[in-house]
């Protein structure tokens, strides 16, 4: 945080709304962010080519020791993953960086490769209900989720409106993966998922395509969309016969402090049920759609009684919400999993970018 | 094809291959295609941004006649769509174009949002088969896929390898549309599907993403690739109890004339089994994801007996492939649908583009 305001003090010394921007950073509540390259590279732009190309070696690189963590953390082979989905937002392929995991990590050659680069934030929370409809559709399958977003190569030196140096000082990289269980494991049990598309949005959240790359806008109106999306998530607990408010725990995507302190509000909940997504944003700032599976995790490792209801919440461009309600569950093992379940079980779990260079 | 060889004459004029490219651009059987705009335009690159801005204004633009003619074939509703599969590889948007099409015609808020922009000619087959798996999972649901391809929107005119020539008189543009009922209906209902990556062949059909916007690779290997797919196909309609060259009929993606022989020989089918895949090549050229949906178009117009057997194969970047197996069907209609049918139905319906220039 430190280093990101004088930072941004140094660069924009000159701008007319200076004092408001560095209130706003501050008012992220980011103490650290991990990036890809060192802040001198970060903050050079070597063209689209250029950055696209780092974009795919690294993710390339990086990502499949996370996916092994995450496969062995849910005790599931690559050969009994069915289904891969991808998202990434942050840079482009194609063919898609399912067919580079598929080849360099020896999953099945018919594993369905589900590639989602258009939902930006929100796709987190997509790739986990689509995951759960490919579940429901296969009883027993396994899938593998993995949100790949190195949101610092988007960087764009010269954008200097206020949305954009906000967002300078918000968005962090990250990777995360995690296993969707068909039968058995420890995790969270989907149960029923949601989705949302705010009418009139869709310039609120957006990228201008240009040959520098994605320019990633941010309209002011963002922060207060949550009295917009809250009837969403009371209407999916009222359909699953629960209530919102009375939850036992919160996987909620952390885009900013506003979006969290106005969803405990409306939710009626006190703040410390999104302490989870509070420390993702806190420790990382936000990581895209890889927020959910990385307060996910902590939900994991604080521990949690089997049985405990819960709602994951992703936010993003459109403005869409991706939702999804369950149960903590443990429901066999690894090694003896309950057989003819048609809930699939899920392991969540995280393995956390190991950052060649650091934004301090 | 007349103009595409001379305009490739005229500017490729000293071109070390000229001849070995004019023979191939002959050999592809390419008659006529339909591109966005007048032939001066679409050879002029007027940079990344104003291309990608006009294609996202002219899919806007046209999405919705196609759309509207397929809800309307199929007899389905804009509020009974619980999903929309929208596949486009040639230009990029975030939010995605599913968003623009919720707000633009009155989908349901809910309707859930699968964007995949990756799997370039391979998507048209995964956008089926995504469609089965949601259906599948969610018997009774209808889901719209659309596919938008402007391939004349990533012309580069500094690329002059044998590949990019090629592929310059080979694609087209269309946009095509299809809707998978969850009941009733008439056409091809869906009953297995399956997906395969043929080994090592990642880089044979790409994009290199630059300043000036996506630039395809083809490799000189990719028509060759049937080998490897045919026992694929093979194997797919064994694990259903059918012959794959006993079928009564095929929508195969038609890439290009070779892919479509080989196929023919591989498959130990006659070639006029493949004759609406070969009147999309000739009429439209290439026209990436939208083949499949064209030449199953082409079936429905035909005309074909209740209980027919027919296969579909969509082949793309990976070098992907996502087929499928099913049965021609009356199931029902529009008004009196089938309860209970855990088999989802399909009208496949496609409404050609209309041009605002054509390649002539």
């Amino acid at each position: 945080m430190q280093q990101t305001l004088a930072l941004c003090r140094s660069i924009h010394a000159g701008h007319e709304k200076l004092s408001l921007v560095l209130r706003m950073i501050e008012n992220t509540g980011v103490r650290k962010r991990h990036i890809l390259q060192p802040i001198e590279q970060t903050l050079r732009h070597p063209g689209f080519e250029a950055r696209n190309r780092l974009y795919l070696a690294e993710a390339r690189a990086r990502v499949p020791g996370v996916v092994e963590h995450a496969l062995a953390s849910a005790g599931v082979d690559v050969e009994d993953v069915d289904a891969i989905v991808f998202v990434s937002c942050t840079g482009f392929s194609m063919p898609p960086l399912t067919a580079s995991l598929i080849n360099d990590m020896g999953f099945r050659r018919n594993t369905r490769q589900i590639p989602i680069a258009q939902l930006g934030c929100a796709a987190g929370g997509a790739a986990i209900n689509r995951a759960h409809d490919f579940c429901t559709a296969y009883p027993g399958s396994n899938v593998l989720i993995v949100a790949c977003e190195f949101c610092s190569l988007c960087y764009q030196p010269d954008d200097s409106d206020i949305g954009s140096l906000l967002s300078n000082g918000l968005f962090g990289d990250a990777i995360a993966a995690a296993v969707l269980r068909g039968h058995g494991g420890v995790g969270f049990q989907l149960e029923r998922n949601e989705a949302y598309l705010v009418p009139e949005t869709e310039d609120w959240i957006r990228y201008d395509v240009k040959e520098t790359g994605f320019h990633f806008r941010l309209d002011k109106r963002v922060p207060g969309t949550m009295s917009m999306l809250a009837p969403v998530l009371h209407r999916l607990a009222n359909d699953h016969q629960w209530n919102a408010s009375e939850l036992d725990f919160y996987v909620i995507h952390a885009g900013g402090p506003r979006i969290l302190d106005d969803l405990c509000h409306f939710l009626d909940v006190p703040p410390e049920s999104f302490r989870h997504s509070r420390a993702t944003l806190t420790e990382y700032g936000n990581i895209a759609s890889a927020v959910v599976l990385d307060a996910l995790r902590r939900v994991f490792d604080e521990g949690i009684r089997p049985g405990a209801r819960g709602l994951l919440a992703g936010f993003g461009p459109g403005i869409t919400a991706e939702a999804s309600v369950g149960t903590w569950s443990v429901v066999g093992s690894a090694a003896h999993p309950r057989e003819g379940s048609i809930v699939p079980g899920a392991r969540e779990e995280l393995h956390r970018l190991q950052p060649a260079g650091q934004w301090k």
